[in-house]
């Protein structure tokens, strides 16, 4: 941490980069750190996000690198391998200087790696960087922080929660952070498409293996005709894993492409997400791993929960 | 709060009252307090709850008071108004010597007040006054005190949710509360029965004011229809303020006796929920209130949702 509040008090002219797919952590930690390095009197930018959504554009927006903008250091913020790395900025891939991160799998590609694995978000990382620091930070530093951690821990919800996790929201909410706000957009408001999509989700949802898989098919016929956009989309695979008997969802989403899926699975301990994605040359983590699949929409749901089905008696017994 | 201290110190043989329809904030309170009393060496116990849900029994079983037995001293915990005592503790009225309360509508009608209407939920005054108890506490006290500030929180979404809340949530994890088991089943798993209220309310709901008012009826037949239990039927009314447009949530669900409704409003500043109810002679907070009424259900809806109109284009204009 003191050598990381180093490197960036001795250099200047940064870019700080942000995963494909982006979430709220890489958003709000990357937009916290920006803001930290600015009130430090550095010039520092976000490389921009062409994957960005409607709803985390606020959070990002007036931070990107001017044309020309020729940076000194490359900061990779919630990146845990080049793989996750935007098409606009595969061009970095080996000249990351600094990596700030909290996943375990990180591959370990910069120079300098700050990895706290046992921090619930990046954005909890910044905060306590920002604190070494010692530099008064101003209101968006803990607004970007607030969003970080309460949208990678689903609002204080998810396991991977910590006292400090709390705490650090606790101190963004002294600080006078509008988390309602924050909270509303993000956990609470739903777009009508949305309401409408997770209607769809469980009217068609096939369950199987005793109410220990469910899945669903949502064709790209139903998200053109009630004009659904990616913040819709976004994590519709967790609400299967709501029926309390559920240890597997499983998420066929069509492509633009029709008849390509990408496919979602999310499980519940000890049924694991990656080896079933395994199986269609996808992969992931335990708990959420994802593949691509084409086909016929049913035929595609049904190969993927015969896996899923497998998997699942094998590991929760027949 | 030193006043209550020096009051649960000098006296003996407690019983704690909780308010009908009981939630996770007046159990998770009553048990923590009960708790910490035992520690201290008093015999303490609640009165039993009769409306007492599956999903908050584990909190309170243990502590019920036995037959016969003659308390010393009567204590009510999140109850504002001695209307919201159980059936069984009617004879209670007039009788509470200790209320501790966060409602700023509390009506004063204990002989001793400990009100503290800034904390988010009575578990956070309770965590407090153990702390002055100078009490070492057990690990169901923080258990109780967790379940009593993340129900009343929506898990720390709602506004609600303040930085004391946080960190009280903090030290209880910190004390190793399982707080992920208790989130699951309050704010993450489902039973079928509640997914299929949920989808009846998005479908039969009724919007007006320009998608600011949302309500639904959910009948006595849907609910026996699907055996949907009081768990199931618990924080409906949160569900029609998830419409991005929604200022107003008005939920009417109809009680075992056919033809008579229990209404739960909900809001969004700067509209009131409790200036709505009290047109029905009901009341609650700002942003969450309720009333009874009865009728023909879509009628009784018609008429609630007439008076939220009101209130909805008086305070946000037309």
């Amino acid at each position: 941490m003191r050598k990381t509040a180093e490197f960036l008090k001795e250099n200047d002219n940064y870019l700080i980069l942000t995963h494909r797919r982006p979430d709220g952590d890489t958003c709000g930690s990357a937009a916290a750190l920006c803001v930290a390095l600015r009130e430090m009197g550095k010039r520092a930018f976000l490389a921009e996000n062409e994957d960005i959504t409607k709803k985390l554009a606020p959070y990002v927006s007036g931070l990107s690198a001017p044309d020309g903008f020729t940076p000194d250091k490359i900061i990779a913020v919630d990146i845990a391998d080049e793989k996750l790395f935007l098409k606009s900025c595969e061009r970095f891939r080996g000249k990351v200087d600094l990596c700030i991160d909290h996943h375990p799998t990180n591959t370990r590609y910069a120079k300098e790696l700050l990895l706290r694995d046992e921090e619930a978000a990046v954005g909890v990382v910044i905060y306590d960087l920002a604190k070494e620091l010692g530099v008064t930070l101003p209101l968006r530093f803990y607004e970007s922080v607030y969003l970080a951690v309460s949208t990678d821990t689903g609002c204080f919800k998810y396991a991977n929660t910590t006292p400090k996790a709390h705490e650090t929201a606790a101190a963004c909410m002294a600080a006078g952070v509008d988390f309602h706000r924050i909270n509303t957009a993000f956990f609470i408001a739903k777009t009508g498409a949305r309401i409408r999509l997770e209607r769809e989700l469980f009217d068609k949802m096939i369950i199987s293996a005793d109410g220990r898989i469910c899945g669903t098919v949502i064709t790209r016929d139903l998200i053109d005709e009630i004009h659904a956009d990616n913040d819709d989309l976004d994590n519709l695979s967790s609400l299967l894993m709501q029926l309390e008997s559920a240890f597997c969802g499983v998420l066929l989403t069509e492509n633009k492409q029709r008849g390509e899926f990408k496919v979602s699975v999310r499980t519940r301990a000890p049924v694991s997400a990656s080896r079933i994605c395994a199986a269609f040359g996808g992969g992931g983590h335990d708990r959420a791993a994802g593949a691509n699949i084409s086909g016929e929409p049913h035929a595609c749901l049904e190969k993927f929960m015969k896996e899923a089905e497998k998997e699942v008696l094998c590991t929760t017994g027949s």
